[in-house]
């Protein structure tokens, strides 16, 4: 895929991520990031809150379930993905439209939070077949990550160029 | 600040994080991520690995400890925060120019992994007195999370408007 | 302004910018740009069109008039900024919110075109004063081009340590 | 091409872009970016220059003449692509590391200038035949455009739905 728009964004999780399975079993959690920007009030002397932005989400497959089992309510996550548009119709027959966040790569944030992170086996491989069943699929993103899985054991010593 | 690069980077550790503590005490953790992309080669019909990036990255304060006991070598993480570029001294003394990240907010991938999360107490209150310690620091990205970790306790129902 | 969400959009112009101003007299330009991603079919094996994403975006100030002044429907545009949410109600008196992209920074993309630029004196001096008119004002970003504005007439040799 | 570190730059040219032919006739046009982060002194109650980030990059093919022939020293610019990194010795036989900016998308900032755009007649057509000639050819991006170039005479009626 290319041209895609794509987008960063850290924010607290509003509620627990919503684990479904499609008719074929495939699964995609859902939920909504809320991401608060802060301004330094000069007269005030202090930083205050900004209206915060509501981006709901999706992830598929293993992934999925990954986020369902680590992620809740309230948490400091950092995702990055593709920005899509959906149309739909509400309940009195208008036409509307919807921006999501196709997920990428989504972790909790550090910053205010330890982890203990356990890697799953298997990786992305047997979901590949699978890739026909997902609405937004995109072969290079949906795999993603299966060149960087095999490099788990990693490589020596790397940057050695690099003084710090 | 104001038009800093802000980048973000999905990658593996190279190593585990080092984490060390200025003369005042402030805590900093560095680490390489290596960022691989893939190619879908069309004559062979299979991705392959394309020349990976391997960026230099610290983090400061209570957070680099957060990356320390959290993160280890091997592991896919999430990163976004701003590019920075550093000049020292080479060996034979030459000028030479090293490009950094410097991290906002990073999380391990739950790509391929799961994770349990435990949110420290405190927050970043007591850190922000020692904004000055650090050489790159920035009042607004350092206390970048306060809000949003005051509202760890999320509140109630949002996007009651969205129809998914 | 700190936490805020940064999006990178590609895209065309669906029509011609509205340039409008405010009681205050302050510009302002509005435009959506039209992002459409492509997706490689192995099976055709050509690329074909996605769903596009239909972003509306403001621009404020002297930098509005540039925009008003340069852009017209269907140019191919890249822009920078910080992606905003807005309440508002529908004819049905139904709560609803809209996603924009307040622009930081925006240019005809020179992919398939050609431009001839013109340096507008002035910068954003001026127009400093009046930011506490535009309602997304953030103190940093509407300044954010004002230091490189001085660094127009830009220095010397750079990168002399880059051998390419 | 997937799980590409993508990188946003706004700053200005510190010297005209150089264009270059290869051996089989492509042109390609390198230049440096000069970005500069600005940070609020609240002592002195001003904004002060952040330390600059050069950043050296590249574009190809026609896109090359388009940006030599637009792009000139000084010029404040918004560019967007992929960060790469290439191996390379020094006079002294040292193995250095060099981070460089593949350009997928560049033009001029309207900020503090306005532009005359030229639509070029072709796109991308006749140059996809070149690709392999590109060192760090990806097939995605290196077409991106083209739909979006097909879509230069845009659509009717867009965002009816949307109430700004």
């Amino acid at each position: 895929m290319a041209g895609e728009t794509i987008i960063t964004v850290v924010g607290n999780l509003t509620a627990d991520p919503e684990l479904r399975y499609t008719q074929n079993g495939l699964p995609v959690a859902n939920f909504t990031i809320a991401s608060t920007p802060r301004t330094f009030d000069r007269q005030a002397n202090e930083w205050k809150d900004g209206e915060a932005l509501f981006l709901r989400a999706s992830v598929w497959r293993d992934f999925a379930e990954h986020v369902a089992g680590s992620l809740t309510k309230g948490m400091r996550v950092i995702a990055t993905g593709r920005l899509k548009q959906r149309s739909y119709q509400d309940r009195e027959g208008n036409n509307r439209t919807a921006i999501e966040l196709e997920v990428d790569e989504i972790g909790p944030s550090l910053r205010y939070a330890t982890a203990q992170v356990t890697r799953t086996s298997g990786g992305g491989g047997q979901s590949r077949q699978q890739v026909a069943d997902e609405p937004w699929a995109t072969p290079g993103s949906s795999n993603a990550g299966g060149a960087s899985a095999d490099a788990w054991s990693a490589p020596g010593a790397y940057g050695d160029d690099t003084p710090f």
